[in-house]
């Protein structure tokens, strides 16, 4: 008997380079460690914690920072081991296998990923020219869906959806819409209003970007409190460890710290945004995240990609066919930024791109 | 339309009482933290580690530390967010909705939890009087199932199967057997040995029990490299994050303090064993794990339990028929096993046990 599943065979592995002896600039990660008081705090935390206890189970200290930063009720949040764990669990807690769901394309890479995993069909809406949304496109494929996922601020293309747009997705389709607000900080508008009435909205989060901790996992959804104890059943238990608690809250409690760094970002990204315009061949997308994607007219991403790494910079490309001729960077330091555009101009002008 | 699926309106959550104001033995934990000097060095590392970059996603040196414990080759293992990720990456894998596995009763509800929420049929089979394995039994009922998840030692039961006996399921069956080891350091007979010739054996470990990092997530597995590639594809990317990663490979380091552990408690473990068979209408099931299971003559789970939490002791009761007149106590230090022997003593002489 073949032990794996035939369709797990063909799937390819989900791998990223994590080069570090390069300029980085590839997982949207923040351009800064977290603050060494930070680190100091979170050490005085653990230093009286039980590390052989499992960890709190249920809402505690860091569902009510949640609670105060996203205005959702205590029991309407649920956190996880990164957005992702997230998104499976709102699979399993709303769509049978064979089920079908709503997302765009380009799109989050592990929204199409993990429906396949599950046996569900993942239906991709084409984004218009641009990259730019279009609601009446995707109400129109959610008739007898399960659910609608869509990133906003998009990743990878950085375009977001209106608020109105999104309601109107929301109050016309009768099935789950869930809007992953992982770049939020980096935009400034979210739909989490929308929670209180519309009993059919999951928002979903991420520690990993504007809050600096990719590297400790922590991802959080909000919405409807019936809705989200279903989400929680499916979720696995004790997935938020007692380091991620501790640091989410040490870091919570510091919301100028993360402003601070979104501050930055948003002024390096308007810098970089002009610097790609000025750049002959490249031709980036406006953006309303931490990172842009820019299109390639005289080369394909894969080449552009290895002169840019052969320069010391390391950005995303990507296996969708809209975007062979496309690449994302993200918004890192000034100085890398300076190094990335410098790379950018110099391989343009070696003839390279 | 209704959001969540029926059968998720249907589930129970999954809740743990976790009080901390009394002693707390219910879980499993490890009756000690780690060491000073284990956390002082995690933060060391800590210091100089990037908590805004993503945590390693392939192989690296907690591989590394894990293939020199367990004899396996780095790339057949996979570490996970605890163990209960890899049971689901497992099923994932290797099962399409409706296929079916084949597992024992009494034993670990998570096995079964997530089955039902992948839409697999979990298939159990009784243990024997006592609550040994019957490996007949398994193997008759595992014809025409894709897997067979077995934990030895067995939770809640303490019970193990042989070397001889998981080795003739492994031999005769032609679909996968997972073996749970999460108990193993307190046990000492591993069949490890066996993956390097039987492609259709995984063995699950944890480092939340002898290893005492319940807190900080982090399970394992390992096997034939082909499988564990394939398990690898199932499982989401960058769960284990850089806190379990860096506090992993510091404690596998230190294996002589897990070992110092594990004999205490093993040493501990025969004495509360021999005074709970002193008490008169409890009936303790003799253990190779660090809990053990006792009968109650004379009263039910749910009563004991909570004369028991009366004085001061948290031990678990179970949902399982079976069950309805057994508890389960973690063996604590000596101090907490004798607040729990003299609570069982004192509920039993006033009679109610």
């Amino acid at each position: 008997m073949n032990i794996l599943r035939p369709s797990v065979e063909k799937l390819g592995a989900y791998t990223v380079d994590q080069d570090l002896s390069v300029i980085k600039l590839n997982q949207n990660e923040a351009p800064e460690d977290v603050p060494a008081e930070v680190k100091e705090e979170v050490f005085e935390r653990l230093r009286r914690a039980g590390w052989q206890r499992y960890p709190a189970g249920g809402p505690a200290e860091l569902e009510e920072r949640l609670s105060a930063y996203t205005g959702a009720p205590v029991s309407g949040i649920l956190v996880g081991n990164g957005s992702n764990e997230l998104i499976q669990a709102i699979y399993l807690a709303v769509c049978a296998p064979g089920d079908r769901i709503v997302i765009v394309r380009p799109g989050f890479a592990l929204f199409k990923r993990v429906a396949g995993i599950l046996s569900l069909t993942a239906d991709e809406v084409p984004l218009d020219r641009g990259f730019v949304y279009d609601a009446d496109a995707i109400l129109e494929r959610a008739r007898g869906a399960r659910a609608v996922v869509l990133a906003s601020p998009n990743n990878p293309t950085g375009t977001a959806l209106s608020v109105n747009d999104i309601e109107r997705i929301v109050r016309s389709f009768d099935g789950l819409v869930v809007i992953d607000e992982a770049y939020l900080e980096f935009h400034g508008r979210t739909v989490q209003g929308l929670t209180a009435e519309c009993p059919n909205l999951v928002i979903l989060r991420t520690l990993s970007k504007a809050w600096r901790l990719a590297g400790v996992r922590l991802g959080y959804l909000f919405g409807n409190e019936a809705l989200v104890s279903g989400i929680a059943k499916t979720k696995l238990p004790f997935t938020v460890g007692t380091f991620a608690r501790t640091v989410a809250e040490v870091m919570l409690d510091r919301r100028e710290k993360m402003e601070s760094v979104v501050r930055r970002v948003i002024g390096e990204r308007t810098r970089v945004y002009e610097a790609l315009t000025a750049i002959p061949g490249i031709a980036p997308i406006p953006s309303s995240a931490n990172f842009i994607l820019f299109g390639l007219e005289n080369t394909t991403a894969a080449s552009f990609q290895k002169e840019l790494k052969a320069r010391g910079v390391l950005v995303r490309a990507f296996d969708d066919p809209a975007l062979l001729r496309h690449l994302r960077v993200t918004i890192g330091t000034a100085a890398e930024n300076d190094v990335f555009l410098k790379a950018a101009r110099d391989a343009v002008a070696e003839g390279r791109g």
